[in-house]
């Protein structure tokens, strides 16, 4: 017997019937023809997938989106683009607050550094790389010569095709490919909505459904100054999607970890994560109780806040996956089924032992995780001030050492990067620091315990509050000339100093390292066993099963199709009318109030204009800005989120209420037409040109 | 040597001179004349005793309070009237929003059931206590035949005085008390300000200082039907304490724990805190994340949202002070001192034992501890719907039950309260349930593990959301018509029911009652070597120390003074003008919003008024309300809160940073002359009479 994805397992225990789930981010080398044929009647051709593949773009800052016109138009999600925008707002033109509409080809903003991709072939040189590593070489003596190769294939390709050209690690080391790319690097800004309506219902609404969010954002391609005209672009669907239809994602999955082994889920799931969880909701109501205090508390905590809360949500959906029964338990019978399949085969012995090793450097990382995260991890001494002292230290006592046997982040290739960020001048705050810190020093009192050397020497006797007021208001850290000449003058200078935060860091420093250089071995010892693991899966599945996500183009598909929630049905379709509905129910307050120009347009809409939609395709981060396209590959919706349930989508596939979300092609034209009136391009993209 | 109270160690341990530190809730039969002669060069004189304890005032409602005119007028915070503030608003009449003053006697309203108590005399009844508890009785028996010597003291008391008399257990026991009060119970409201302006600044600036908070309430006691006319009551000062002034507190401190064991105060710090700490905050970020999804959503969570900051605020303060090394290490070194005291006495060494029956229970609890917060304590099943449901099944099974055999809460005494609970149809939301309860079933899992047969009897397979969802939308509990019908069918009606939530009560019930019952053993153990230990102090200390607080009258004393926090002096005094100052750097921001009365008036008012201060004497919870009097016995100022530092007032006195917050007599003087413009009532606190 195969060994099936996840999902087949789940359906069998959850006794329905054999029909395949909508399950997978395929490889656009191996897409499943079989499934969708046996499931929608549909025939996957290769046609039908190179239009696709060559429509579909990466946003290299973190993303996916794709041509909707042959004159080189580009859309993906305003959170996407968001970086972009920044970049060029200023205090007088604010693009992220106000939106921006370039009405002619002259007034389209060139972007600073946005580099896109679009995929152009697939090559498997696995037997290549194999070849280049001798039998029995391991470690980081195949590491490195496994860089070579990748190098001198990449190079090749390069010299011979023009484009750029990766070699990508597939399957955990079970297939190499090379990847093909057009690179576009000259990319302007033609439209942007407003914040408000791209991320309407902010953090509150964030990860969930029912949602009305416009999060678009529209850029035009060009090449030697001019609009490319590609070949390939996605016809857009006025109508859109109908409920149940079969829909297709085609886009750029970032990272999943569905092989984890049970030995890790365990650990993710009963140390990991309530751990991690529990930090981020202390830190949440430290910082939004100190920001209750005063209109600049707030401010000066705000990206902190929001950080904490994305975060929190995402991991409170970890947690929830994984102490989901049905589907940890699939999870369990999926390994226990892989390891049966091993078990009967004459070279499935090593990948049996790896699951042991793995299992065995988890325990030893599970016991060293209290301390690890505490001090080597930071959690007891949270704040800038810290971080900067540490990095003064260590720099001072890493930089004389050769290259190779520094701490990874003091090597010679980060060093540029690293002295940026230490010698910015960004603001820090003394007070917020002291908050910050006085709760840190708490917790680790609680965690170590007020018994403990070190936090006795940390503490040197006072409260966990008077000692963070007296380390930041006397380190000198703070101060960009201090760190200058201390990193100029190297360990010597450090010492000499005597400043008390960094003595801190020193104080702690040996234990910390000690911790780090254990787990960092246990890691690399998971790391090879995995690939072991990896090859030995390849062996058996081929390219029968899709790989973890790589932020590498894919395919996932599945209907438009709603869901169930505390017995509640949640439609697929939100339309315009519930925007204004969600709006009036909150008082039109933040971060519910709409934008002006959305409040003086509202009579002039068809309010029934399908506006948001969920669909059960398999997505993850990357996916933001993904075309959704229906069989006659035409553009009918873009993905922008998953609902909280899908953050399951980094372990497993679900999809009982796990959904991908995606601003409807339906609702984005009637916002162009109406609210911003910008009918050129409605039309543009109508007709698909200028 | 005798043992002197914690500060003396601390002043010892901190190298200060050894000057008496302004610790102590005294006796008012044992004042610290003294300490104060010594360190202030005043005399407390048996009449400015007297005149300041016949002057002060018990609110039975839980808060202090004085006379302050001779037509009776009962001044205390607005935080302590508000529960009768509460009880004769309505929606056309929001006395708490609003505020409230009677311009005649005939609009004087009468509370529905508030008591006031004035403290008429102290005896000393121990020795007729202890003899009729014959010496080797322990337990139940003693406390028995202890409760019946109280009663008949107390009706003798109360026959031939007609003072209400109440025997009170000070020491741990090491003596008993009776005190005497006269008795007001027509008591009628004569001024509120607006509960924004009483509580300015809300849940930010509880327990924060510098504060601006007009927290007053200003009832009349009446006796047939006329004002009363005390003999004594406070002279108002207009002008208040000076910086550095001494100032006495006379009220009512609810309860301290400052006598725990050491072995106590580290299961308090190293488990209890930690522990409760973080569930409030868990739940905090629930409900705020839940609240911030609609304006709906806030109002059902508001009230356990408000409960819950502000336990998080308590216990945070109390954590910082058990961290806090010196104070902490001035425990640890009061008890070994003590410990040796009772060494070198003949009759120590029952105590000496005492102490380790008290480390030995407590490791029993902390053992007990896990299992017992989330099974017992109901920590994994947080809802009304469970609450309900297991009350139900309990009742069921206690109820056939002797009296004395059954579960504390189902004996006959507390019945009444018990039923009108279980059938208040106070309103229970079902989507807020499945929230508190899927959070609740995830801290389970996370607790004590997903294969925990106890954790997998209660999710049947499903995820904590998915069970959460489940029950609380298929029990029935929350009809009060099916609680009814199965309260009195009893055990037989529950079973049959067959409701879902009621069936998870059950299943986790045997082994809550396992729980419960070491932990009472436990406790009961811990309770009597307590005792022991108190009277082994008594016979030491005697009266020269002051008793744990027990809601009767204590004086305390200490100089108006500032602070330092975070290297930033803090001062003594806040004015009127601080007021309008933080409500525009807020930009008038709700809870930063002044009444309009207030914006109206700012023209008139001296803003150089002093509103606020702190001095350092000794409070805790129920001296709200106090009067804090200056050396001639005049009313300067009313003690409405503690700053944050002060929450270490539950184990012992700090006077570093440690203040008693205290709204200024001259504040409130002009306040109501130039804000409410009641000239009537403002005449009569300065002339003492209408």
């Amino acid at each position: 017997m195969k060994l099936r994805p996840l999902l087949f397992i789940l359906a069998a225990l959850l006794g329905a019937a054999a029909v395949r789930a909508d399950e997978g981010m395929w490889l656009y080398s191996a897409p499943p023809r079989d499934q969708i044929k046996k499931k929608y009647g549909f025939d996957l051709t290769d046609a039908w997938l190179e239009h696709l593949m060559k429509s579909s773009v990466r946003f290299n800052s973190g993303g996916s989106g794709s041509f909707v016109s042959g004159d080189g138009l580009v859309i993906t999600n305003h959170h996407v683009g968001l970086d972009a925008l920044q970049k060029f707002s200023s205090t007088e033109k604010n693009y992220v607050h106000d939106g921006f509409y370039a009405k002619t080809a002259a007034e389209e903003i060139k972007c600073l550094d946005l580099e896109l991709n679009v995929l152009q072939s697939i090559e498997d040189v696995t037997a290549r790389v194999n070849a280049a590593i001798p039998p029995g070489m391991t470690g980081n003596d195949a590491a490195l010569a496994r860089r070579k190769i990748f190098a001198e294939i990449e190079k090749e390709s390069r010299e011979k095709t023009g484009f750029r050209s990766d070699v990508v690690t597939l399957y955990q080391g079970g297939a190499y490919h090379l990847y093909r790319y057009k690179k576009y690097t000259d990319v302007r800004l033609v439209f942007a909505p407003e914040q408000q309506a791209a991320f309407y219902g902010g953090d509150p609404d964030n990860f969930e459904y029912p949602r009305f969010d416009l999060d678009i954002c529209i850029f035009r391609a060009y090449e030697n100054d001019a609009p490319v005209k590609p070949v390939h672009f996605l016809k857009w669907s006025a109508a859109g999607a109908a409920d149940g239809e079969l829909t297709f994602v085609s886009g750029h999955p970032g990272n999943t970890s569905r092989l984890l082994t049970v030995a890790e889920l365990e650990y993710t799931r009963d140390i990991q994560l309530p751990y991690t969880d529990s930090v981020l909701k202390r830190r949440e109501v430290l910082l939004t109780a100190w920001s209750a205090r005063s209109e600049e508390n707030s401010r000066r905590a705000k990206d902190d806040l929001f950080g904490i809360q994305n975060s929190r949500k995402v991991r409170d959906g970890h947690l929830a996956a994984l102490q989901d029964p049905v589907f940890y338990g699939a999870k369990v019978a999926a390994e226990a089924a892989f390891k049966k399949q091993l078990a009967d085969r004459a070279d499935g012995k090593d990948a049996l032992a790896a699951f042991d090793r793995i299992a065995a450097a988890q325990k030893v990382l599970a016991g060293i995780a209290p301390r690890m995260r505490m001090i080597e991890g930071g959690a007891g001494f949270v704040s800038d001030s810290f971080s900067i002292a540490r990095q003064l230290l260590r720099a001072g006592d890493e930089r004389p050492k050769p290259n190779g046997e520094r701490l990874r982040e003091y090597s010679d290739a980060r060093r540029d990067s690293f002295e940026q960020q230490l010698f910015s001048d960004k603001p820090i705050y003394t007070d917020l620091e002291i908050v910050m810190m006085s709760d840190a020093l708490t917790f680790l009192v609680e965690q170590l315990g007020a018994t403990d050397p070190l936090v006795q020497t940390v503490l040197a006797g006072k409260s966990p509050r008077a000692r963070a007021a007296e380390l930041i208001t006397t380190t000198q850290v703070r101060d960009v000339a201090f760190r200058k000449k201390l990193y100029a003058g190297g360990a010597a200078a450090v010492a000499a100093a005597k400043d008390p935060m960094i003595e801190v860091a020193r104080a702690i420093d040996a234990e910390g390292r000690a911790l780090r250089k254990t787990g960092e071995g246990q890691s690399e010892i998971k790391q090879q066993a995995q690939a072991i693991i990896g090859k030995a899966r390849f062996a058996i599945e081929g390219t029968g099963n899709y790989p973890d996500a790589t932020f590498t183009l894919r395919l996932s598909y599945g209907p438009v199709l709603g869901y169930e929630e505390n017995g509640q049905k949640i439609p697929a379709h939100t339309t315009i009318a519930g925007l204004y509905e969600r709006s009036t129910a909150q008082h039109n307050k933040e971060p519910f109030d709409l934008p002006p120009r959305w409040i003086a347009k509202k009579t002039a809409l068809n309010l029934s204009t399908p506006y948001n939609f969920v669909s059960t395709a398999d997505i993850i981060g990357g996916n933001s800005g993904s075309p959704t396209v229906n069989q006659a590959g035409e553009f009918v919706g873009i993905i922008f989120d998953g609902n909280i349930q899908s953050l399951s989508g980094d372990f497993g596939y679900e999809e009982v209420q796990a959904r991908a979300l995606s601003v409807a092609s339906a609702g984005i034209l009637e916002a162009l037409r109406k609210v911003y009136e910008v009918p050129a391009l409605a039309n543009e993209l109508v007709k698909g040109h200028r």
